[in-house]
């Protein structure tokens, strides 16, 4: 089955992440082993792919693939690292969330391989829309996590840890934040007798004009309007949790557009 | 041009809701006139509607046409009710935050249609997808703007003004406080040296995934989880006034969670 100039790759750990990459790498590299400690999880992956071992035990980890990428909670990387002996090819994590350092003095040639984006094995993600960020110990190895990934996506740009992280926080803003913002708007619909589905179109538009003009210059709403009345008439319908939530991301627009005028 | 059983519909207001309705309803119904204070602004709508005169004098709207839509800023749909002296047909507004009372004593059959989106004249919008809310001084009137607005849309619902400012609440949360954290997000990319772009695809999934399951079922991110390692670091890679909102928003989902876990 050995393709000439092909990767050889590794998978330690199947969960969501690791069956989307593995999945779409098995197209164009060959996937020979996943690794779990649970061997059912790591034969469930291991069937879709086109000829490759589910293993469960560390030392089964065979030491003559090009690439081996960890795709396992933040908390395992380190002991993962420790607990596999293979030390050559390219060691890669896929955790945004994990420095590089972590390689450090147990491999020689490491780095990460940070897909944006969040998986379920259920749903279908078209891997190559994704954005990608890459970091390599040395610069000949971060080339090569680049060629890796643009086999997967055409998006692929650099990151050190600490970019990662910056990317991790405005995750956080932009789709933790915003989806606890969604479901404070889905409490208020019931309450009124609706269902989420009469908001999407009107996210929809937004998220649109966010991305073509930037949400910065995108904001309206009665915050960016100044519009106190509303605001104080909008407080009254809501919970006192609620309200303190409204008056302190009003005041955070008010400030966001007082700060600007004030340049 | 006039058609048998068709409605002869007067758009009084020619701007962003006013030109997406006109036109829409221009294919279904006779729009007769557009007013606007600004004869240019009239003209400019009228010239895309297939049989219609641009008026800027509230005497000259025509007494015999059988809907009157007014689409105009908030503060202007009492003045106009009573500039213009024509009483007898349908009259409407499509304000979200104006209650349908603005019409008591001043007309006999009048209601609220109002679109739950945003249009710019520039984008196209399909109003077929855009839900509708309808309310109707009497039952009968709600009934005739029921079937006015499934011309439009497939998605039309009741709604008085109580739920309409409800409607208007959940979109204040669910768009302007989202896209505000969204303008945060990117500043927080534009740090790293990255563009809003690369949050889109993972701000979709969020979506879909809230879309599916519900926003309040697909929670995930460092507060849902309890992460608080995860949320002091990240508070400490950001300004004072952008950590403060962090921690509150990060409370806030604690808080959700909590309440539930205690029920």
């Amino acid at each position: 089955m050995e393709r000439r100039g092909v990767k050889r790759i590794v998978f330690i750990g199947s969960g969501n992440v690791a069956t989307h990459l593995a999945l779409a790498l098995d197209k164009v590299a060959d996937v020979v082993q996943v690794y779990s400690q649970h061997l059912s999880s790591a034969n469930e992956l291991a069937v879709r792919l086109r000829a490759c071992q589910a293993i469960d035990n560390p030392s089964q980890v065979t030491p003559d693939a090009d690439i081996y990428i960890i795709s396992a909670s933040d908390d395992a990387v380190a002991k993962i690292i420790v607990d596999i002996s293979v030390s050559n090819g390219l060691w890669l994590h896929t955790s945004g969330s994990v420095p590089m350092s972590v390689f450090e003095g147990k491999r020689s040639n490491y780095g990460v391989l940070y897909p944006l984006q969040t998986f379920s094995k259920a749903v279908a993600v078209d891997v190559s829309h994704v954005p990608f960020f890459v970091e390599g110990s040395v610069d000949a190895v971060t080339a090569e996590i680049t060629d890796l990934a643009h086999l997967l996506s055409s998006k692929v740009s650099a990151a050190d840890s600490r970019q990662r992280k910056m990317l991790h926080v405005a995750a956080v803003f932009a789709c933790n934040f915003a989806n606890h913002l969604w479901a404070v708007a889905d409490e208020v619909l019931a309450d009124a007798g609706y269902s989420f589905d009469v908001l999407v179109p009107l996210i929809e538009a937004t998220l649109a004009k966010a991305v073509d003009i930037s949400p910065l210059q995108g904001q309206t709403g009665p915050a960016r309007r100044g519009d106190t009345d509303i605001i104080t008439s909008h407080c009254a319908m809501l919970s006192q949790e609620r309200a303190i939530l409204y008056k302190m991301l009003s005041q955070s627009i008010i400030n966001q557009y007082k700060a600007e005028k004030d340049e």
